[in-house]
């Protein structure tokens, strides 16, 4: 079935991007079978995250909970504020190499 | 019950990397509830794993992992020999914000 559902939502997301501090790509694949679609994200530094149980109609979500991460002076996505979807749907978050580094 | 699972793991992980060019650091929480005991492995420039599923005796088979990382020439975990429990225990992989820049 065309559009896939994961490139719907990377259409859309890119979309809402637009004119945003905020860059959308699509990746083959995030290893994330069993929490279907899914989406990651990403800033310098901080830690990122995996949402999965995504839906098609996700792309505003992604947007503000991007918005959400780029604002944040701890570079943690508040939970405050960030939409259901991006609550429910995390599948992992990954600390950056910086502080993985401090323990031999 | 003392030592946690995680701790254990976490210990022993640590003990199993003594002298290897392998990094070990404990965090507090990689968001991971529904996949039980987790790691995440990470090289710098590279896309980033995360691991569930894992036991408390599983140190042996994440530092052959992580070896199995550090000398892969395509900055992929190679799944040819990459133990049964880091491929079953697969939660996700996020790619590096250098490749995620292209777009806009």
């Amino acid at each position: 079935m065309r559009p896939r559902a994961g490139e719907k939502l990377a259409d859309d997301t890119l979309a809402a991007a637009h004119g945003l501090p905020i860059h959308v790509r699509s990746v083959e694949c995030l290893g994330n079978c069993k929490r279907r679609l899914s989406a990651a994200m990403l800033r310098d530094g901080c830690w990122s995250y995996v949402f999965g149980d995504l839906k098609p109609d996700s792309a505003a979500d992604l947007i503000t909970g991007a918005q959400l991460f780029a604002n944040a002076t701890d570079g943690l996505i508040p939970w405050r504020g960030r939409p259901d979807s991006l609550k429910r749907g995390l599948v992992a978050r990954i600390p950056p190499l910086s502080i993985t580094k401090d323990l031999t």
